[in-house]
């Protein structure tokens, strides 16, 4: 595009406006939200922020120094901020560790060897040196379970399933595909293979293999279970096609330690009412590929930046505004367990907790998790005033894994998941390419204004 | 984000659906739509014929070989897809070319050189060898209009406008900026500026260069003018602060050759109103920078496999689609307004014009250049089809460059631009930066279908 005949910007859905706005005093919010919004522009911390985290502390699963290090860091970010208060509070969390040996080879019946792209999936047992068996692929974990013990036993199984590309919102194909990661490993022992590995859950064709939680069923055994790239799973589709006898060679040495003491780190603005609680955060653990710059370093960002934004515009909240850093919620989400039982036995009040969890991506809205539907409509009349600042979609869904057992601990509370645009997240989630440079800076700064304005909303109205 | 309890993805906005939609048949509808999105995320090519016109052809300003390359290979493309009618459309295009030597340097009043990141504007004249002049900085056109001749005199101003990053819809941010770029030179030429370097219009802070057309006026003679990278120009405001004398040293040998023969390139699947045209397309040439990847190759992917979907899916339009690949949008336009004349003078009846120049992002909907209050509305009620396709913006705003000529000639059509998430342009736009590696496959894809699916709400119900 040449020239600047840009668009006006203005929504056409006037009938959008045509709801009793009696209740809230819209000219006086707008301005509110625009210097928010021209802070978060201009003189922003949350890119900065973020690099930090990505490349000073750097990838930092549970229970690993990293995670130490992100603690430290995310509580010395707070402090410098000069929040009312700024605190640790101490949890539990799981050690697992990748070790140094994760390996994987494809063998083809006439000696042709390739090695594959491959991730252990977290909480994988290793394999105790190289193990080397017949390869049996399946298109889907429904085809695995159907399949006869006598065809499987002994092999390494392939779960090569896509994730459906014709998905428009990219979160439900991941849902669609998360049982094989969490599940393939107890399918594939249940019929006596010795490994599975899966297709990596990801859209599209490259070479990065995706990570994430997998579980286990003591009752069938642990085998080893590994992620290998979607271009790998291509590769050993095709090349196997007339190829009987193919083999996986595998090696890995991931396993788990003893617990460890980790920690949330927790940052307030003191409401007039400081009983009651606005939660709201994302979550300072990560997987240990990549930075966790998406997942969910922009998350962490995001929440620090909206409590400092709202303390750099004066603003004195009726709720107490209650930044939480949660830690574990890739592989166990003890911090947000620890969370709500805790907030829970001390008689706080939480009246609605916010999760960013969905990457640094440009704004859409968010989705709001109640049963209320007063409480819903209300909240879908105070979205109008995100509309001119870009945001579109307000629907009903999901919160966020942190936040979600404050649902189980308090029943009134009401719930919101920050709902950035989607297409790109799952080409960076939970692998090597999730970096910082993938993460685009206005992006990221437009969410923190987007949330800080919503935390706005929600405390002044609410 | 590690578990699976994605959004519904349901908008809340029911009050959307109020409407009365008995003028259309809804599902049916939907079920086609879905079709088209299905066929562009798991059988598309846009991205496979981006991929050929950044990467076999490249970067292709008018008369440029390049652009003589680009000119086949649409032609060639659109004839493979087997369209009712595939041709060219003789124009004559201004040919422009950067030359061999683009250097800058900033020295500074203690002697020390700092080699700077430029970029000649399109259209500027060289400099007939090195020139070395005292800078001149100014914070905006406005101020070098108020400057004194005396202090302009001889000197080579850099306009070290910023772009305003607080403003949301970043083409509002560009269209703030562009008379910089464009009326930079004649106002230093006015005062005796002997040349004019202007800060990049790019949001935020990177080394890349920004090219675009420019303008000189005769009245005051021509000087050379670049675009220098925003990095470069906080650089020297820094460096010069205290550092009243330094100085530019400048080589550029661009300039103007004869005009060349060139084309726009056409498809047509015809309709039972053969005569009753939609014309849609994006432009074929680029800045000479980069590969005109978001600029606008991926228009141009989007237009080609906007009408190859409908193909596929053997729709019988009511009117003649035509997919028009515009030349010479980038510095003349003489593409759209040959074509705008063209049609008039055969007779043809334009009902409905569609443009893609705003890049291969994420698709959020459509802006509408109409002044008819009953259209509008029509359009509004037929664009809830696409909310439940991720689409959730439609605004009274600009179509394009290239269809805008076609405003002029036919009082009664009814314009339309692709809007797809504007963060991240001003990134890529008319730099280096803009390649096919920073085109996103579901995003150019999903780019598609919302184009292909709209073309099809057009049709059958204007």
């Amino acid at each position: 595009m040449s020239k600047i005949n840009f668009s006006s910007g203005l929504l056409l859905f006037s009938f959008l406006f045509l709801v009793n706005s009696s209740s809230f005093s819209q000219n006086t919010d707008s301005v509110f939200i625009s210097k928010i919004y021209k802070s978060a522009l201009t003189q922003g911390n949350s890119y900065e922020d973020l690099r930090q985290l990505c490349k000073d502390v750097g990838a930092r699963l549970s229970g690993s120094a990293e995670a130490d290090m992100a603690v430290e860091w995310g509580f010395q970010k707070l402090k410098s901020y000069n929040f009312d208060t700024v605190y640790k509070q101490e949890i539990k969390v799981p050690h697992w560790e990748r070790g140094t040996k994760e390996s994987a080879w494809l063998k083809l019946q006439d000696g042709k060897l390739l090695k594959l792209n491959i991730l252990a999936l977290g909480g994988s047992i290793g394999t105790n040196g190289l193990i080397k068996a017949e390869l049996l692929i399946v298109n889907s974990l429904e085809e695995l379970k159907k399949m006869p013990k006598s065809k499987v036993n002994g092999k390494i199984v392939l779960i090569n399933q896509r994730m459906e590309d014709n998905v428009i919102h990219s979160f439900q194909a991941y849902g669609g595909c998360f049982p094989i990661r969490k599940s393939g490993a107890v399918e594939g022992a249940r019929l006596g293979a010795v490994a599975v590995l899966i297709r990596s859950l990801s859209l599209g064709e490259n070479d990065f293999p995706h990570t994430g939680t997998m579980q286990y069923n003591d009752s069938v055994g642990k085998i080893a279970a590994g992620a290998i790239s979607t271009n790998d799973a291509d590769k050993i589709a095709l090349l196997t096609k007339n190829n009987a006898k193919s083999e996986i060679w595998l090696e890995m040495d991931c396993r788990f330690y003893e617990d460890k003491i980790s920690y949330n780190v927790i940052g307030e603005m003191w409401g007039k009412n400081r009983n009651e609680i606005i939660t709201f955060g994302g979550h300072l653990d990560s997987w240990d590929a990549g930075e966790g710059a998406h997942d969910d370093g922009a998350g962490i960002a995001h929440s620090i930046e909206a409590l400092r934004l709202l303390k750099s515009q004066n603003y004195k909240p009726k709720h107490t505004l209650r930044c939480v850093l949660f830690m574990n919620e890739e592989n166990g989400n003890r911090g947000g367990e620890t969370y709500a039982t805790w907030t829970k036995a001390r008689n706080e009040i939480q009246i609605a907790a916010l999760e960013s969890d969905r990457g640094g991506f440009s704004p859409r809205g968010f989705d709001i998790e109640s049963e209320n539907a007063e409480m819903i409509h209300k909240f879908e009349v105070l979205f109008e005033q995100m509309i001119p600042f870009g945001l579109s979609v307000f629907a009903k869904g999901h919160s966020g894994v942190d936040v979600g057992p404050l649902g189980d601990e308090y029943e009134n509370i009401t719930m919101f998941g920050f709902v950035p645009d989607s297409q790109r997240y799952f080409d960076f989630h939970h692998s090597a390419n999730d970096v910082f440079e993938n993460v685009n800076k206005r992006e990221l700064e437009l969410g923190c204004a987007a949330i800080a304005s919503w935390l706005y909303l929600i405390d002044k109205y609410i």
